[in-house]
């Protein structure tokens, strides 16, 4: 059947693109990865470990949470169906502009989503106005942090008033941190030291941007309620997380120290260079701490890099967007320094 | 999380062991997959093909059927809880014993089961007397042909006349034909070709059994009627078929021919010199017509063989058996031998 594409990253359709559409790690893909890959393939010939044990040990050390509180998924994005599936909203509060799979979710169970508008006039950010909308009425609301696709993060202080205000009204506040091990300093920003107070917290993190393994499709979830893990479960194949993915986590989070410490080393030079560079050239660059920028420029441009061989994320699809809203992955300093050459020659 | 291990294969427990417990290619996997994977292992770094067209192309030359027939899934199993979501079926008929997961899948969807018992008496045959079963109140109807654990097969004639039943009553007929392909002659048992005629025919296959690769997650569902995969797929995440699952797909499919025959001439052999060999040591061998045997025998093989390092799959968990029965996979002539071997000097 045929499917529709509402995402970025569709190299299948143009071959030989530049990707900046899908904003994944620009040190690529750890050589412990791939050789740890290279050299255990054989064992696709076996059935995953449905109890992802080894997996599971390595998330426990990297994220300090105990191994009742995770639960693995294939790519993050199976967990927010799982999420739905088991919680079965009726009312969610939804900030827009934000990453569309969650709509998805929310829709195939029929819940009402009661958008938050993140307005341009505030660059997008999630402020204390929240706050009012958090009702008993609401069963679940979703954040992303940092926000996908504006950069934008909401602060700790923050953060932890509407978890509070959550649990006050008998929310679950699903948390998606798939961006946060991007940041200059993501302990200021993670709210993994507060799942144990938080009962109603739930936090989704994959490998697949920070460890640049989107092929292979790896996530998790985190959350001190036993009852919600297990019943996000029961709507889940036993095998879902393939052989390939186990190795790869496992290999990555062992590997991860220098791997990340080189990741946030190289963004915050080349992300600020790009974000100078692009405000020279008129761009209004809005948020984007993290791996990517996002910003407001001349219409069509998603039309013009794709003829010159630049595949950009056209933003035009978010809800709460409209036309001449992009998004950009920061790539190596190579393919940024094309990218910044070719917008100065239009 | 803590997940339960309910089926074979288990062999993160059981290190050292030699697995019987699950039913896969003996030949192993293909040497083309193989060196496809190793070649193309940089890919992980993108995110998968969501149209899978390059799978769905060799899917369609192997099944002949059309790309609008074809959704492919992390796994038959997945597919099983996509039906299941998207069929919310109320009543479903089952014949027991079969695979677990169909239960699992329905049970997420508060189906009520009628469980439609296969006998002993008459070796665990689906009969003609299921097509009274079938009626208007049913929704849903799964068999599993070869069934899982039995591998007894039910034959054209029968399975047409259950196809119509189901049409005029209004049930989905959910054929699971992943062990079909290794029958003697499969094309007198699959029912693809009745796709077209039967809208209400929903078949399930995987490459996990049959190109021995259950590690990667890989199955597709045909059916000619496109608003039950569309509903399906609103369950699905957008990238569920991971990148190595697609390379090796295409690489499998595109090389079966040899492999396949190959599979079904060693099968023929081994099978049957096996059956021989265990009827002489006193088990019933019953069906099994696949690539693995059904049969009872002693109460406590299963933990006897495990202590001699062979993990064999005890099916006393199945609905509908208890104590005494059990399944071993058909696997190399050697591992076969010293199954037999050990087995004479218990």
């Amino acid at each position: 059947m045929k499917k529709e594409q509402i995402h970025g990253g569709d190299i299948y359709r143009n071959p030989g693109v530049t990707d900046f559409s899908v904003n994944s790690n620009p040190l690529g893909v750890q050589k412990e990865v791939l050789s740890a890959l290279k050299e255990q393939l054989g064992k696709i010939a076996h059935y995953p470990d449905i109890k992802c044990e080894a997996l599971i040990r390595e998330i426990c050390r990297f994220e300090q949470v105990g191994e009742e509180q995770v639960l693995c998924g294939n790519g993050a994005a199976e967990l927010f169906f799982a999420a739905a599936f088991a919680l079965k909203p009726k009312h969610v509060l939804l900030p827009e502009p934000s990453f569309a799979e969650y709509e998805r979710s929310l829709r195939s169970v029929d819940a009402v989503i009661h958008e938050c508008v993140l307005r341009e006039e505030q660059d997008f950010l999630v402020t204390e106005e929240i706050l009012q909308a958090i009702t008993p009425e609401m069963d679940l609301l979703i954040l992303c942090n940092p926000n996908n696709p504006t950069g934008q993060v909401v602060e700790c202080p923050l953060l932890l008033k509407i978890l509070k205000r959550c649990k006050e009204a008998g929310v679950t506040l699903l948390l998606d941190e798939c961006f946060v091990d991007f940041l200059d300093h993501p302990d200021q920003a993670t709210m993994t030291g507060f799942l144990k107070e938080y009962p109603n917290l739930l936090i989704v993190k994959a490998f697949t941007k920070i460890f640049c393994m989107p092929g292979l499709r790896l996530g998790y979830a985190l959350c001190s309620d036993p009852g919600l893990l297990e019943e996000m479960d029961r709507f889940l194949q036993p095998w879902n997380v393939s052989v390939p993915a186990q190795i790869a986590g496992v290999a990555a989070m062992k590997n991860h120290k220098e791997y990340l410490e080189e990741t946030r080393m190289f963004l915050k030079e080349e992300r600020e260079k790009l974000r100078r560079q692009m405000e020279e050239l008129g761009d209004r660059v809005i948020g984007s701490r993290a791996n990517y920028l996002f910003f407001a420029s001349e219409k069509g441009l998603y039309e013009k890099a794709l003829e010159a061989g630049f595949l950009i994320r056209n933003c035009g699809n978010y809800r709460g967007l409209g036309e001449g809203y992009y998004r950009i992955a920061v790539r190596t300093k190579e393919e940024n320094e094309r990218w910044i050459a070719w917008r100065r020659g239009l």
